[in-house]
């Protein structure tokens, strides 16, 4: 049996303040770390085992999978990042408040770039002090890569490759392969691995910091998919997830 | 120019506790997490800039890391773990106390095993519980590469290729690379590096949690090293690592 484990990194400081978060660099709130923590232990309690880690190049992605290593007691795992891995891009609107953007650009046009599967929001300027161009961790990518804002299928689209070449092709060498990335590059492999359509994974909220198990047999057909853990609990934090994105 | 930067992991319990420690996998105490928090503050403040970081399979030399990369905001730097970059094996008297060691041994030959550079410690049987035989992160190792004890002569010869191969070669694609590992394993480094006989390295005392800077020209002739931080700190810190040595 294979098993790829997802887990959406835990609550952030942004997520606390209502801000459009995408590319920006913001660290999570102590409760975050407790989440990601408290999802190691649950790994590790239920004997999880996994052998190889992802995530973005994002520290909220990056210091969950490095709680849940600690929890687990598997720091020595190795550990590979990518920008394929990021948070899908909001363009010019990162920064800014979710409720004075709705007032600006109008309720129905927030929800569109929020909700919808092709529409992205405005654009940055490639120069823009928030541009990946002018980050250093992103030198490597050339401008063409470099996503001045996505809409989701963007997302999805830059994800692919890394997610194909990359992560399945894993399973060649390992059995269990973990995930720590965000909310909207998850919904990409999520879409992929249960043959969603653009309508359904957008309405597919992802709990913060629960291990997302796929379970595949050898041909890595899949065979099951469940949130792990108390299922109340997970259902709450879903519903949590669904409200807070149409909170103003 | 390139540079290469040396961290010996912070205080971990079992120094706390005055035991063998070698490949026993120990966390780091709150001292420890806090010493290498601050080195990393002061490296991100002289305005260091590392493009990779390698480190060991042991949690002390990883939490480090950890704590480096987060007050460098650096987070999402690409990270290689290699058991060659593990601490000295103590063999059998890992888990042991040093005090009741000497009882048991006498303070002459203990004295050996620590402080000679090619006199084993007992070996651990290959199915002791403390070997790394029985731990699966060390899976890949063929039996002969499992270390059951160790002379630091021992402990040098199993990091040179990775030294080599891995960590020096990286210079051909990096400027500035960073090594995050333990007090036997980074005096190999050292020894190579400034050229210095057996008996040198063996006096020679690495502080914990203090950035080791090693500055080349372009074609990797060393130019200058020195320790980053305050001196007279420096020096203190390297006394207690000498006291600690001979402390009962």
């Amino acid at each position: 049996m294979k098993q790829l484990i997802l887990i959406r990194h835990g609550e952030s400081e942004w997520n606390k303040l209502n801000l459009f978060t995408g590319w920006t660099d913001v660290d999570l709130t102590e409760f975050g770390r407790k989440e990601a923590y408290e999802a190691g232990k649950l790994l590790k309690k239920e004997g999880y085992k996994p052998e190889m880690c992802y995530t973005s190049y994002l520290k909220r992605a990056v210091r969950t999978l490095n709680q849940v290593l600690e929890a687990m007691d598997m720091d020595y795992l190795p550990v590979e990042k990518s920008w394929r891995l990021n948070e899908k891009s909001y363009g010019a609107i990162q920064g800014l408040n979710k409720a004075e953007t709705a007032k600006k650009y109008g309720d129905e046009q927030v929800l569109l770039w929020r909700r919808s599967f092709d529409v992205q929001p405005p654009a940055l300027d490639l120069h823009d002090e928030r541009s990946p161009r002018m980050d250093a961790r992103y030198a490597e990518m050339s401008d063409s890569e470099i996503p001045l804002t996505e809409s989701l299928k963007d997302t999805i689209a830059r994800l692919m490759p890394y997610y194909k070449d990359v992560i399945m092709k894993s399973f060649d060498r390992y059995n269990t392969v973990m995930v720590v990335a965000h909310g909207n590059s998850l919904r990409g492999i999520v879409k992929e691995l249960r043959g969603m359509s653009n309508d359904e994974i957008i309405k597919f909220n992802i709990p913060t910091a629960v291990p997302y198990i796929f379970e595949f047999d050898d041909q890595m057909k899949l065979q099951k998919e469940f949130f792990l853990g108390d299922q109340d609990e997970i259902r709450r934090k879903m519903e949590s997830v669904a409200n807070q994105a149409s909170k103003k």
